[in-house]
């Protein structure tokens, strides 16, 4: 994938998850939804850190411990490795890119 | 910074370089340049590897050993540790804000 706004995958019954770079202490990931939120059940417990930037579109991170931040185009966000959170909104209306940096 | 295409800093006469996220193995920079092209002599070589995409404007990298490539909004690039290049063109008519991501 050349471009992180093209390309977009037409079947977005699920959020779709693109890998874009693997290293060995960071990889970087294109995430596209469209209203989805996410994890279906729980939250999302992660081992690495994550850097996550809306490229387009809007979206809402809920963290367990609270706050929940809400992220339009060219807002970022640090998600410390297990800070369990969950997507609990993106905009049902238009198609949301998330860039994703997951690192140790 | 929240934002990466708010707070566009107003004073270009340099090229500016701003630290969004500094980690152990990854660093992450926001790139603000309009009509710039850097280094002022010579080539980049960096120790890191570099991946790189263009969120407003367009720009071009030249490597040492070719090709050159001309990158608009969306558009990423990996520069391998080392891979001498540089930026050969920005849009002189609008802001391009660039976002890199080191690493080791």
């Amino acid at each position: 994938m050349r471009n992180l706004l093209a390309g977009l995958p037409s079947d977005l019954e699920d959020e779709v998850f693109e890998p874009i770079l693997e290293a060995e202490h960071v990889r970087i990931e294109r995430i596209v939804s469209k209203g989805h939120t996410s994890p279906q059940k729980g939250w999302y417990d992660q081992q690495e850190h994550e850097w996550v930037v809306v490229l387009e579109g809007a979206g809402t991170v809920l963290f367990e411990q609270g706050p929940e931040v809400h992220l339009e185009e060219g807002d970022h966000l640090t998600i410390p490795a297990h800070s369990r959170h969950r997507v609990s909104w993106t905009d049902p209306e238009r198609v949301t890119v998330w860039l994703a940096v997951f690192y140790l």
